[in-house]
């Protein structure tokens, strides 16, 4: 059993979202992203397109998968479920990205949507929506980050599925470096388990939601790397960038779920890991001047700020 | 309770090899590594040294800690304890080195000797030893690899505590990276859980090995880096160097045990995390030429050799 009507119908929403995530970043990349399809042997597919070394992007990659079979027991417990009956099927699709431009001042973005559905005999047994869109700028700039979390709440408000300021707060918290005590970025919205009893909303209103976060992506994230590519920039800000990007792998390597959801359920490495970066440094003695742009970067960064209203 | 005599006698002497190690790097660094003591105020003391962006060495680090207090209960589980009586106090010391050089073919070395003990009111409850030494080069040069495990196996034969081939093997074991399908270095020797009943040797016994595995790895590395760090290389080794220390920030970040432990019981992040290169590298999309010294380098990597009879 591959999934319901309904997942499969979304696997091709997602799928037709990432060709149009894609044409609106090769315009600005100027080179093609590679597509690699792949298989999953215990069931599944995937398309991961990506490129490196290009002008505007040191790395970044939008990957859309759908996997499916016996949930493994690793993933049981992962899941959060106290106890999931065996012998039910999982299907789960999503769409990924994570963007590192190369200039400093052009900060890294990641979002992710996804269904997650489990299936016994008579048809969906459980179903529901997770995802979120977080901005991991080197250089904290209030402009970017307002615009950013601006849009991530107008488009919760267009749907009433999901209340920005919630979800706000759960994204701080979850991309928290406990290790570090400060954020990854300066956030944005981050949900999990989204279906009809948590949001009082139908699955049609809940699924309209979704695919408006995922087809409006462009319009969140475009805008602020179009005013920031061309910000001239020297070592110095090159440093802090890759040292911003050694937390992005500590995040991604030692909290991040969804990795160790991956790397337990035997998911693609390649895929999974396509979220680092590049380039990272480490230099725990990298010393700071007081009041520097890497100063007031630390500061937000130490202590989330609400963005908006 | 601060620990055993016992206990505090063998920090005493890790401190002692901490700067004996020292005096043979900075003859090499030509730069004196920077001393930080710490304190954890759950109880512990530590003296971390390190280097970095120094002519020979990218990043640098040998530390000495002693830590003790309650066992946490995240701890309790990591320590592979089936149950732990409460109110046991823990002490555990320790020495940790790695060593990221800045020549490409001069291999990374990590090497760790601790001790563990959980005391009740009567005295030591249950104590062992752990630790070892591992090789990660990015170039595989066969003849560091076998000088290396021939000094770990003489080191091994000379006190008749551990079995070199069976340490091997846990050591091979141990630095998998089963989301990879390599492993990270070359290996070495790798036990935990020393005691009288695994080793059907007396506690003084081991402690002999102990102090001689700690005090001889000037013995162990130097030479190797000596004949490395003058070799010629250009761009193409450097981007090899980091990719490969891109695989061993994942490994230190996704399986480490001692990584997971130190982050959990709320250890000093910056100890901890000094095992980090400095420069690390993510391409998954890299091209290796077949028969070119870096396809060599995998060849060994994906299949584990023996280095010496």
């Amino acid at each position: 059993m591959e999934g319901s009507t309904f997942a499969r119908d979304f696997h091709s929403f997602l799928l037709k979202s990432q060709k149009e995530i894609l044409t609106e970043l090769e315009e600005r990349s100027q080179e093609k992203f590679v597509h690699e399809e792949w298989v999953r042997d215990a069931g599944g597919v995937g398309l991961s397109t990506s490129i490196r070394d290009n002008t505007i992007f040191e790395r970044a990659g939008v990957n859309v998968s759908a996997v499916w079979g016996k949930l493994p027991p690793e993933a049981q417990s992962l899941s959060g479920w106290e106890s999931v009956p065996k012998d039910l099927n999982f299907y789960a699709t999503g769409i990924s990205l994570v963007l590192h431009p190369q200039n400093p001042f052009a900060p890294t973005v990641h979002a992710n949507y996804r269904y997650f559905e489990l299936l016994d005999l008579s048809g969906t047994s459980q179903w529901w929506f997770g995802g979120g869109a977080d901005l991991s700028p080197a250089y904290v700039i209030e402009e970017d980050s307002v615009d950013f979390h601006t849009h991530l709440k107008a488009l919760c408000e267009r749907h009433g599925v999901l209340e920005y300021h919630k979800a706000k707060k759960t994204c701080d918290d979850y991309f928290w470096l406990s290790h570090r005590d400060e954020a990854r970025g300066v956030g944005g919205i981050f949900f999990d388990r989204l279906q009809e009893s948590s949001s009082s909303k139908s699955k049609s209103e809940i699924l309209g939601f979704m695919q408006d976060a995922a087809s409006s992506f462009p319009r969140l994230y475009c805008p602020i790397l179009d005013r920031r590519v061309s910000t001239t920039f020297n070592d110095r800000h090159q440093i802090w960038q890759r040292l911003r990007r050694g937390r992005y792998v500590e995040f991604n390597l030692i909290h991040d779920r969804g990795t160790h959801f991956g790397l337990k359920t035997r998911g693609r490495t390649k895929s999974i890991l396509m979220s680092l970066p590049r380039n990272a440094m480490w230099d725990d003695d990298h010393v700071i001047a007081e009041g520097s742009l890497e100063d007031e970067t630390m500061q937000v960064l130490r202590a989330p700020r609400e963005w908006v209203k």
